[in-house]
C-alpha cells in the first residue's frame, strides 16, 4: 500500500520548478525532483506522467473552471459578462502560493521551446473552452469567438501582470480590469 | 558540391505530408521522406532541421508577412484596416498547391499532440507579430491587442474554411470576410 504523503503534489511542483530554474529543464530528472521533494519516484509517477506535466497538470482544471464559470453566469448575462464570470471562476486556481513562484515558472517556460509550445496549446484550449461555453449559452458563433478572444487576452495579460515580481493586486482584480479595458478598446475600434 | 534538385523543398513537404498521413507521424523517418521525394537524406537536412519542421518551416515567413503587411498599410489606416493589410500580405503563402494538401496537413497535425503544440505556438507568434506591428504604428497597447486578436481569429477561421475539402473561395477573400464579421461582432458586443 502506498504511504500517504501530505502535500506530495505541491512539494513535487515546487521542487521541479526550483530545479528547472537552477539547472535547466533538460538537465533535470524525475529522480532529482522526487529527491528534492523528499519523495520517491513512484510517488512522482502517481501524480504526474512525466516531468513536463508537473508544470501543466493544474491547467486542465483551469479550462474546466472557465467553461463552468461561463456556463453558470446568469441567463441574461451578456457574452462579455459571461466571460467575466469565467475568469472569476478560474481565479480559484491562482492562489498566493502559486503567485509566489509564478515569475520562476514563467522564466522556466520561456527558456524552453518545448515548454513554450505546450503552454501555447494550453492557452488555445482556454480560448476553445470559453468559445464553446458561450456557444452553448446560445451566443452566435462569431460573437462567441470575439468575446472568448477578449477573455483569452484578458487572461494572458492578467497572468503576465500578476506574476510580475512587484505585483500587489489579486488575479481576479487584474483579469476583470483587463477584460474591461479590452472590451472598451473593442468598442472604440469601430 | 551539392547537386541542384528542382523543387526539392516542395517535394519533401509533399512526401512528408503523404507519409505522415499514410503511416503516422511517429512511424515516419527522414530517410523515408527523402526516398519518397526521390532525394537524399543530405538534401533533406539542407532544407529542414528535422521531420517536424517540414510542416512548419513555411510559417516563419507568414509571421514576417503579417508584420510587414501591417507596417506597410497607409498611415491613416485604422488598426483593423492595418490588420486587413496584414492578412492580405500573408495570403501570398496560401497557394493553390498548399490548398490542395491543406486538409491532409490539418489531419496530420490534429492526430499528434506534439504537432498540435507546435502549431499553437506558431499561431501565438502570428498574434504577437501583428500586435507588435500595430504598436509600432502608434496604436495604443490595448487596442493593438484587440485588433491583432481579431486578426488572429480571422486568420485561424479563414484557414479552417479554406482547407475544407469543398471550399472554392480564395484565402484572402475568406480572411477579409472573417475579419469583417468579427469586427462587426466586436462592435455589437457593447
Amino acid at each position: 500500500m502506498a504511504r500517504w504523503e501530505p502535500n506530495a503534489r505541491e512539494r513535487l511542483v515546487r521542487a521541479a520548478v526550483d530545479l528547472f530554474s537552477e539547472q535547466g529543464y533538460d538537465a533535470t530528472t524525475v529522480t532529482e525532483i522526487a529527491e528534492r521533494a523528499g519523495l520517491t519516484k513512484t510517488t512522482f509517477f502517481r501524480h504526474f506522467p512525466d516531468k513536463r506535466e508537473v508544470l501543466f497538470a493544474g491547467q486542465e482544471a483551469i479550462g474546466r473552471l472557465l467553461a463552468d464559470g461561463a456556463a453558470g453566469a446568469p441567463r441574461d448575462a451578456t457574452p462579455v459578462e459571461a466571460v467575466g464570470a469565467a475568469l472569476d471562476a478560474a481565479a480559484a486556481m491562482f492562489t498566493p502560493a502559486q503567485r509566489e513562484f509564478g515569475p520562476l515558472l514563467r522564466e522556466v517556460i520561456a527558456a524552453n521551446s518545448e515548454l513554450r509550445e505546450r503552454a501555447a496549446l494550453k492557452s488555445e484550449s482556454f480560448l476553445e473552452a470559453m468559445t464553446e461555453a458561450l456557444r452553448e449559452r446560445g451566443v452566435p458563433d462569431t460573437a462567441a469567438a470575439v468575446a472568448a478572444g477578449l477573455g483569452a487576452l484578458a487572461f494572458g495579460r492578467a497572468f503576465a501582470r500578476w506574476t510580475e515580481p512587484d505585483c500587489a493586486r489579486s488575479f481576479p482584480d487584474l483579469a476583470r480590469a483587463e477584460l474591461r479595458d479590452l472590451h472598451a478598446a473593442a468598442a472604440a475600434l469601430t
